[in-house]
């Protein structure tokens, strides 16, 4: 398996970066190997101060960098040489079976759109989220940030997807999906969502449950949570805060250690052929290290080729 | 001033409605008359069980009793005489300055709209609730739930109105207005709340600090929070969900205390001619207690008055 990892993109690249997946190199099974994309003798040269001698560590030289103001079509066209670029470039042609950056979510966004391309049946990908839950757990989130506005058919949509990515990576076979709400009736929430509502319902493909409110967010109700981009976007961050917050108080839980966005390293873009992951731009090296398991986790799950199969 | 609580809406009336009632009776000036509104008799039975003496506390007959689940605008013209119909009558015709209740929110709503009525110049009135912040104080977030579906120009007009009920109620003279958005660039986010950040822009009469995120949601960085009523109703629910999780998990904090719902007590309808708050369904003799401070402050505040004079 080769996991590849764009070196040059984060708040904290490319030293967090290289930092987090040597650590992650220690504790690969030894079919893994981790490619590095960037610029090499700078990559070269962090991991020369890390005195790293392993052997499952490649890079790939790229030479430009897509900032992360940049906007995404614009500079993945003028930058195909970027670190982001070269990486798209590598899963297209299967060179490597994941691709994961902290860089522009934007230019990930678009890069697996026009490489990988959506899957042919998905009206829109979404990007997946994992909320903490009491339990210990995580529920699948979709969307959390790719599609600010949505229609009724891609919310149901992701609750296909959703299901799909649950029951590949956690071995649930009939994950509870749930629509966030602003009531448990079915008549509540805007129109959009009141629609979404009634084509979950009559989707024999899910094991829908009904609508969540907030206050249940956390509660282990679900294992998949539909929502709009927006919403969930919003969602996501709030509970990410939590962990800072309650830290800087000094208060320790285990329930707050899985608000932490470090715990989980990343988030899948789901219903494109291919795996590609986004993580958080502030990424450490820690954040860094658990988004290279995750990527490993998902080429193992071939969620994407069950996710092809189903829509065929 | 006269405070008209309806002592049989919520799930635990009409027991912990007039319980927390006469907790309040005992903390207000000699000039706040409460005045419950329901049957008679139910009503005199718990104020003898608790012993009450006092003269502050003053009933107004009503038959009937809208339930939880009746639909609001047929339960409110079948039942004229429910604790809410008749707390409306008095509203409207200045009777009492207030009218809280802890029962059927819908029927609160539309009883709002048909009695004292919207304030002319506001397209839609919206249901204010209190966002805990880490510095200790709260900021107005509106809408909560009225409005599941906005427009930009409502979005921006409840900019104005959180303006002046913070202004009314804090006397902080120039209040920090926020858009609730997945990202500080105006050009994030729905195509509606892109529209609403150009309205909010614009005008002159807030102090628009820009987008905040789900990650600033609890920083103390704004003081009114401006979103749809399905965003923040989600964004709510979630914050106060926070109190009962921790305290099972055996953690108290001070932030996490300003997250229980009862230390508010209450969601004022914003944008109608007359006080009119909404609390918790589940509201405890404490958040009924803390619900009554809330109305004298708010009639105190004049600002469904200053409301009319910024609009006219």
């Amino acid at each position: 398996m080769k996991i590849a990892v764009d070196a040059m993109g984060g708040d904290f690249a490319p030293e967090a970066i290289v930092d987090g997946v040597i650590q992650a190199s220690a504790e690969m099974p030894s079919d893994v190997t981790i490619v590095l994309i960037g610029q090499q003798s700078v990559i070269n040269a962090i991991l020369e101060k890390h005195n790293f001698k392993g052997a499952n560590i490649e890079i790939i030289h790229a030479d430009d960098v897509i900032e992360m103001g940049e906007h995404p079509t614009k500079a993945l066209s003028q930058k195909p040489n970027s670190s982001i670029g070269v990486g798209f470039k590598l899963l297209k042609t299967g060179e490597v079976d994941v691709f994961a950056s902290a860089g522009n979510t934007g230019a990930m966004m678009v890069g697996a759109l026009f490489s990988v391309k959506a899957i042919e049946g998905v009206f829109r990908p979404a990007i997946a989220g994992f909320a903490p839950q009491t339990n210990g757990k995580y529920a699948v989130m979709l969307d959390i940030g790719a599609n600010a506005d949505v229609k009724p058919e891609m919310l149901a949509q992701f609750a296909e997807l959703g299901s799909i990515y649950c029951r590949a990576t956690t071995g649930e076979e009939s994950p509870r999906v749930a629509l966030m709400n602003i009531g448990e009736e079915e008549k509540k929430g805007s129109l959009i969502i009141q629609a979404a509502h009634q084509l979950m319902k009559e989707n024999k493909k899910i094991n829908f449950i009904g609508n969540i409110e907030g206050k249940d967010f956390f509660k282990g109700k679900a294992d998949v949570i539909v929502t709009d981009g927006f919403t969930g976007n919003i969602l996501l961050k709030m509970g990410e805060s939590l962990y800072g917050i309650m830290a800087e108080r000094g208060v320790r839980d285990s329930f707050l250690d899985g608000t932490n966005y470090e715990a989980v390293g990343g988030s899948p873009i789901i219903g494109v052929n291919g795996n590609v992951i986004i993580a958080h731009g502030a990424s450490s090296p820690t954040a860094i290290k658990n988004m290279v398991h995750l990527c490993k986790k998902q080429v193992e799950s071939k969620v994407y080729q069950k996710i092809k199969e189903a829509l065929a």
